[in-house]
């Protein structure tokens, strides 16, 4: 029922073992009391020609009116004449920011206690302008746009977010060496911005060093900020120290305050409705929704339960190690609600 | 004396510590009676117009005769109108594959305990092309060009080398799913190039996905090949598990049977001429010299006194936790030749 005091959310339960996972969260938000009211949509099973792709025009303007939601992972059906599910939601909603915790749980061992950091990667240009083209037969380019406007946006955004999550330092990672002009950019933007936030200390670090620097010891880092390609790489890279991308929530920034949250694993249709998906990442991530909304105190509950059920290791699923479907796990985890 | 039975070898000692660590192999190939007689090469002083670098002509010259060298590191001089050494000589030398072997060190404790494998690197083109240009004030964009030719001489190698090599394994390494021209491209000359090596199993891993296994769990992968810029990143990062780039050997392969191996480490200013530096890369790249050579004995001998030495602990270098001074190493390997 729509009280007039709950907040309306898009939720886009996605595909495979988006429905199963996208449940959990809904049973825990009942629990949990959140004051949310969803708003479904599934993707289509046509093109919509007003977004080129099997993303419905409705769907979006969903995201648009709530300015608020969660995602499943989504499969882009095979085929031509559409655009990617994922890269249409970033550009028609101009997600520019990707924003991704990373921590070490509590209780789930991996070769790596020390994690906590985040990264924070634009999300709209660089190398996924998708401009590419065959110059002759056998030589092909792809140009990687960086402009100052993106670069800008994503570099302010990530100082805000440091300074107002209690974070000392930005490392903006780049490969300016190489890539001199469009790299150069975004570091000369995020060097601009960082003189305006002189209590948080600024460093820049060369891409592979970084990598070199994240396996040795990832305790070196705090806030990181990048071009598009770097931050799905190190985004990934840091997810695995902590145990992958079952583990890890994710939350998209869009233009006037939309902020569209996501499980950025695969839609794993080997397992897809056999109640056996981890909720983990959608339910952090619906955590990380809560957060921009304010509601901590919902947000800070149901990820003590989520971490705790974990800890304890009584109720885990097959991926890290345990024998729970997802109905049970999602059951312990209310029960530490 | 220079004998006729002596093999001339190419040696560039390089910046900062260079000369040290060079000095370092130099006695090591004395002592294991290596039948090398070096050419050494310094970098300029001025810029020579023939290769538009601090690199001089007769020392590219230098290589291209010997087909064989060893290069230290190398610090490109800030400042405008001319090219960085190491890009120089890559070009210059059509140097198209880069080879990094990445295998934990026995007795030198990390996180890993498992890792053996060799990154093999596109080395001439994608990322690194040098197109940058200002489309409009605030917009910038590189090219990216990935040919036919390169990508399928790259692919040889590589198969070529697992073939040779004992290995099983092949994984491509891209992101062809955003990248599809370029990226599909590299793909389709690696998929060519593996039905001709049907004993060597071949997959296509995203490279997001791969870092994350590589850091999750690095014994999944053998032999991976893939453009340029993925390979900066993943050979640093397979370097960090096993304790850095102080312990990496490289070689460069270029048309024409060249083989430059080099220390892919910094130059190190702050120690250079101290006697602190760790000659392992430099001796591990001289070793891979040496099995291009087919001199697999020497290679062997030296790459086990180099191994032993730094497995029983008593003599390491400051970067791997201990006091030694680089001669004192590298008299220990000596008396283990
Ligand atoms: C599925 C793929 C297009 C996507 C990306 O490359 O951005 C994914 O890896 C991610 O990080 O969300
Ligand atoms: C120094 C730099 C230009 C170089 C590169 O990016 O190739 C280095 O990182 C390397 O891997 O040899």
């Amino acid at each position: 029922a729509s009280g007039s005091n709950l907040i309306r959310a898009t939720l886009f339960p996605g595909d495979g073992i988006g429905p199963e996972i996208a449940e959990s969260v809904k049973q825990v938000f009942r629990v949990a009391e959140v004051p949310i009211e969803w708003e479904e949509h599934f993707v289509g099973t046509e093109i919509d020609p007003r977004t080129q792709s099997f993303l419905t025009w409705e769907s979006l303007e969903s995201v648009r009116r709530n300015k608020v939601g969660l995602k499943g992972p989504m499969a882009t059906p095979i085929g031509k004449g559409h655009r990617s599910l994922n890269l249409t939601l970033r550009k028609e909603l101009n997600l520019y920011a990707n924003v991704r915790p990373c921590y070490s749980l509590p209780g789930y061992k991996t070769k790596y206690d020390d994690v906590d950091l985040i990264t924070i990667r634009e999300n709209t240009e660089g190398e996924y302008s998708g401009l590419e083209h065959q110059v002759v037969r056998g030589v092909v380019e792809s140009l990687k746009i960086i402009t100052r406007q993106a670069s800008l946006r994503v570099a302010e955004y990530a100082f805000h977010y440091a300074k107002t999550h209690g974070r000392e330092r930005v490392s903006a990672i780049h490969k300016a060496n190489i890539m001199q002009k469009t790299d150069g950019l975004f570091l000369k933007c995020c060097r601009e911005v960082a003189e305006k936030y002189p209590e948080i200390v600024y460093e820049e670090v060369v891409i592979d060093n970084c990598c070199m620097m994240l396996v040795k010891n990832p305790s070196l880092f705090d806030v990181l900020v990048m071009p598009n390609l770097y931050g799905d790489i190190i985004s990934d890279l840091c997810a695995g120290l902590i145990g992958g991308l079952g583990l890890t929530p994710s939350c998209n920034i869009g233009e006037g305050g939309i902020a569209l949250a996501e499980a950025v694993h695969g839609s794993a249709p080997d397992i897809a409705g056999k109640n056996l998906a981890n909720p983990t990442a959608l339910l952090l991530s619906a955590v990380s929704m809560l957060r921009h909304l304010d509601l901590h105190d919902k947000a800070d509950r149901i990820q003590d339960a989520v971490l705790k059920t974990i800890a304890e290791g009584k109720y885990r699923t097959g991926d890290l190690g345990g024998k729970s479907t997802t109905t049970d796990f999602t059951k312990a985890i209310c029960d530490h609600l």
